[in-house]
């Protein structure tokens, strides 16, 4: 799936055309120069747009990034959600989360990087709610985690940490991968599936 | 140590006093507002001296980032260089090596951002330099990993990727690590020595 698919998909919910042409355009921007250095009318030329009609879909530059922010956690949760209610061992289920939450974070860097490092320029009410959503992101991995230290399939002394660590990898993915580089989102995802089944302590792994 | 203690020490070989505050002002600024929305006014005004006076130290606010991003990969390279030649067996010295560089980055999170995070608004010339600076320090881990195994104390199928994978780890705790949170960095550096050594397979975490 080339780059421009894989945007699509990721923003197909976002309508009409222009108000995702303007989200699109906000990523790129925000990614190259930053949310504080970039201007709406940065982001409506990018769209093709002129600021007045940026300002008919979102009023402010922040709304921006908070709808950028809210569908970027979303699918993420969506994801660890899917992968925990799966069929399967809590190390299947554990593998399954770590190898679609790399993928996405892989095939999606750009996207990630804005979500993840701009958080501190959302505004307090926006920020709470995104808040939430990771709160919820975290207790869908440490659920699997849990699961497996209950089945007597994993050995965690520190499930809390454990769990912070595991998705942490996982969402620094984004900050170092290429997609030039030798290794692809998949074959990314299967050796951190393999890493983070050994530092749950994983019985089959041992 | 308080923040200021540590300041003082990260930036300690950097003379004159005023070159050293311009250095200190610019990371602040940096990680605040990002390096594109950051003017050298900005960064001379919050050293308390003109943009005049700036000047005679940096001649552009790039050679300010190229400084930050020098010094924060010497420091981390020599942390790891030190692990790695030190005595004890590959898993203690991996351990002391994960120790250490989740030390620093949660002690130095701030300036850890800017360095990771801002490596793209580096020219040309100085990019290449601090790449040449991350292959180093890549193969500082690697080299302690190949020990283990050539020792039989490690099972790494995949020595790069795993490599990878534990300086992501470490990396990635300037990006969440809060420094009124519930761990210390010492705490974070203990916990990840013990996942990092399940990561590599050691025997004694059989």
């Amino acid at each position: 799936m080339g780059a421009q698919a894989q945007r699509t998909e990721e923003w197909a919910d976002v309508t009409p055309d222009a108000a995702r042409r303007l989200l699109t355009a906000a990523v790129e921007a925000f990614a190259e120069r930053g949310y504080h250095a970039t201007t709406t009318r940065d982001i409506a030329g990018r769209a093709g747009m002129s600021p007045a009609a940026l300002y008919i879909h979102y009023r402010t530059k922040e709304e921006l990034l908070y709808r950028i922010s809210g569908v970027g956690h979303r699918l993420a949760l969506g994801i660890l959600r899917q992968a925990r209610d799966g069929a399967g061992t809590p190390a299947e289920r554990l593998a399954d989360a770590v190898r679609r939450f790399v993928r996405w974070h892989a095939e999606h860097h750009t996207t990630a990087r804005v979500v993840q490092y701009e958080l501190g320029a959302l505004g307090e009410e926006h920020y709470a709610e995104i808040v939430a959503l990771r709160r919820d992101t975290d207790g869908a991995v440490r659920d699997i985690i849990e699961d497996g230290v209950a089945a007597g399939d994993f050995d965690v002394p520190d499930v809390r940490g454990t769990t912070l660590a595991v998705l942490s990898l996982c969402i620094d993915v984004a900050r170092w991968f290429n997609a030039d580089g030798k290794r692809s989102p998949g074959e990314v995802g299967e050796l951190y599936a393999s890493l983070v089944l050994r530092m749950v302590g994983c019985a089959q792994e041992r």
